[in-house]
């Protein structure tokens, strides 16, 4: 149960408050809530004259609900760009799997400007699942990010894989990426809750919809009110492709929550063959944005190399988008 | 192995040698072939003479393989109108769920009449999982479908349950839809593969890629070339949603078969609510065709209430397809 | 809603009452019962003089739940043998994947004999996912089981994979055999609830245990009070193994179902190295009955190859059961 | 490829050499190793004169293989239990879903020593999907646990959720518990890599056995040789139990590696109907260890209230296992 309380309601009162319904406080803008459990359904008449207005849910997806707040949430991504609300954008998140070195990195910079793409990826802490493997370049790799940032004004979004370096992610990062095996991480998810930076939830993929956006109400009721959510294929018995992309999921999301949607193609089909025709798939969905792997040269690709596409297969994609958005009524950004 | 024999061979003696390799004769237009299982990689020295050419293939997708026949198949859906080959249609299919009584097989006649769309849906044998509701009207049904097409001129597709009535089946419609539930059933795929009207063959929720497109195989190697491939959705953990479409697994079917895909929104959200943007990102794909269920009053159809789309939104949903397909170079017939 | 009609109530007016109801007339034994969809919960009392008793039901699984009757049936398997009921008897069943030829059928007469175990199982018609794969003897392969009965007294259990053949396995076999590609096929559940034999049904690899037993209820809703459920696995993402036993399934059934359940480890594993355990753990379980694959020499079965036992191994591994079941309270027939 | 090198060799020169091969360096008792990923199959000969053994792998379960080792490890619990190797002990682990409050342990505490069962579970730190939900005692539970230690001398497992409080842990425990959630987590693989305290991994519900195992490999290659597997079912398109208990699994997992695996029957049922059924037939599986969940009123468990048992269902449990063990050669510790 959501329970907004009164203007007048102040900040220590509303504590207390949160103590008795054993709730949780949550600003929300201007105005205090007290989140409780979605099995409880009334409010104790000792509080009632601090109430303004009570939101009775089914679930515990209660701050990502639409049904609390019916329009979608806008998030900043940096540099004057916006993700979500009412904009029609789909934003397009270009880059690496793996920072892998300065010149990787600067070649993909030339890429996306020379496509106006203002955000980039590139994992720095992989979270794989063999020791055997390239673990990422750490935090010498969020560097290099950062260096790009400074040189070219991009947005950076990177993955965090286990707190242990949560805050190093925060610090510098623009955006902070939870990885799908990370999702269920309450060391990484309050660690999100309380910073300003806007966070990206990636599905785990064996987790159910319902987990995944509880997921964000960690962090949104953490006091962070900037959770996109990204699906990015779940595993079933189908082996031919890496993941199944979850469009009907996505579906889901648009209905019944009120935070922007990213896609994913690339980890979910993970061959570069099917990536171009998901994609254009994904934009006529009308979600908020798409993220995309690419690489200078996939087939030397410390990690997923069989997923991203070279340089000239990207432009040749990328090329071909903005006219299946404007389809939908939507533009690439 | 496919083995193409010298156009000399007398069908006689393509049957004899067929026995000799325990291949299945086929006639791909006039050349015979003999398909043996794809774990022989040579053949005889003995028959050696009357081979054209050889086909090693990797697995038993062999006929709809596209190392076989890089060109996608053509197939004749009656009325004029094809699917597949390289014309850049994607065919609109739509109706009801079941037929249930004229006069609502009337008002889907006057809807897709007035979108000046060809071909008609509607199930007849319903594969129930409970014997406790509607079943289908059977051949009653059929010829209802018969009638309009008659009035119409439309042409029908309508799904074999069992091979009880897979003769009926044949008879009264101009395509033949093979039901996820039915297409394992050899009875089935056998007498599809005798018969020279086009078949669809819908993929099992529980049904991998490979056993999809080997039942296709059947009823090619029984004779018929004219499959179509219909997916609409797998079972997954995920129940917010009725499945999950696999339109992953459509990019692999478009990458390495030579048969037309369809797909089905309808059977794989089964609400209503998600039903328009998957048929926006499934016509974004560029795939074959797209079949919907629509009903002139959903909340009283007799089976699948829950997913139909009601004539207006059925009509909002058609008339935002077309700026779709052309953003991808294709158009919606 | 299962409605047991008064004793005095005769099979016509019984007839007419069921169609009153929409209901599907069963004669349990001497009461006839009219079996509605579940959603129905009142009579309408135009019919209430003639009711005896009404059992409301939460779900379509009705006639085979243990709500309508709490003790678990007794289904007669032949020559004196009973499954289910209270006997705390597990019976084995064993034989080949295929039937193959005589002689192999004759071995395993032998071995089945110095075990005495009195239920051999065959395959003669393969539902192979493969049309260039070995398809099984057909007919001929029925009468070499006929052929074995009468020399040996066993009972014979082979599948039905479609219906075209439906009334040879019936006329042949003593305990049909629905396959797990079979279970939906209405043409096989509605042939086997016309006849007296005993019918076992696997669960489909993609199907729910709510589908699973509605396919039962298609059977006992047909007349037919004899029928077996069989878990053999279903599929999951893991692919190590072949498919995944679900023993919690089976926990479902014992509980909500009045029906015998039979374990197939064999295909649930798809190796021989996990079948002995697996086979212990299903006997632990406290099911009532096994079916496990066994062959003269497996390295060159026609099907199934990887899976089945040789005669060393299977007899090892029964004269381990007994122990195992004599720990639960039960007996090895 | 796992490279033991001769004893002669230095740790300084076997830092140096691992390096070279980019392996990490594992002591194995005595024997330094490198472990490279298993796509390397030959050594450099520059590093010939140093190596003993090599093992050259399929795949990147290398320390956990039976190929490299054929033993089962044996793990030391505490308090003089051990678990795995050639005891044919079958160890049991109960205690509740949470730990509560001292009343709760101590009735627990007198449970467990009235059967002289030597671990006790209890969670402090629950990875709950909802931030609604209760989230566990923290530091103050793992408190309790250890005071009940001290009085009872019973071993304590309890469960790590995040890397914010591995050390507190691993400080507290006896054995650590890796959740299902938390086996990705590479904060926590390596704190359990470092430490020398028995480590048990939980595999993630959308964990395949591959990564499973890999999980196990980075404790191994981390140092610490002392790890213990539990499968606790996974999530597949069933949701009449909770999840799926995957004894086909279990099966790889005893074929193929060398640690001891124990099985977790409560969270795969998810209701108390199933798991004495369950239990016994992970018991006749020869499994290492069984974990149970019990609270002394499982109706008002602050988590996991329908998958508890009493304390009287579990005495009852407990009775029926040991009959079962005997059967197939084992006994309950």
């Amino acid at each position: 149960m959501i329970i907004e309380l009164k203007p007048s309601v102040s900040r220590d009162k509303a504590n207390e408050l949160g103590k008795q319904v054993k709730g949780i406080v949550v600003q929300d803008k201007d105005i205090s809530c007290l989140v409780t459990s979605s099995k409880v359904k009334e409010i104790p008449s000792a509080i009632a004259e601090f109430v303004a207005r009570t939101h009775v849910m089914d679930t515990d997806i209660q701050l990502a609900s639409r049904s609390y707040r019916s329009a979608t949430r806008t998030v900043e991504l940096g540099n004057g760009k916006t993700i979500g609300g009412n904009t029609g954008n789909t934003v397009m998140i270009a880059g690496p799997c793996s920072v892998e070195d300065v010149e990787q990195i600067a070649q993909t910079a030339t890429l996306l400007n020379s496509l106006n793409i203002g955000v980039m990826r590139g994992g720095c802490y992989k979270p794989r699942t063999s020791p055997y493997s390239f673990q990422g370049l750490g935090i010498q790799g969020l560097k290099m990010l950062a260096d790009t940032r400074t040189a070219h004004g991009f947005s950076i979004i990177t993955e965090v894989r286990d707190a242990t370096h949560v805050a190093d992610v925060i610090e510098y990062t623009d955006i902070i990426q939870i990885g799908a095996k990370a999702m269920y991480d309450h060391g990484i998810l309050r660690a999100c809750g309380a910073t300003r930076k806007p966070v990206m939830i990636k599905r785990g993929f064996g987790t159910t919809l319902q987990e995944f956006v509880q997921a964000a109400e960690f962090v949104l009721s953490g006091g962070n009110a900037d959770v996109i959510l990204c699906e990015r294929g779940i595993r079933t018995f189908e082996t031919k492709t890496r993941f199944t992309l979850d469009l009907c999921g996505v579906a889901f999301l648009k209905q019944y929550t009120n935070l922007p949607v990213i896609l994913d193609p690339s980890h979910a089909m993970g061959y570069r063959y099917g990536i171009a025709d998901l994609t254009r798939a994904c934009t006529a969905m009308g979600v908020d944005g798409l993220i995309i792997e690419v690489h200078p040269v996939p087939e030397v690709a410390k990690s997923d190399a069989a997923q991203q596409l070279n340089h000239s297969e990207f432009r040749e994609l990328y090329a071909s988008l903005e006219a299946v958005a404007n389809s939908v009524g939507r533009k690439i950004i």
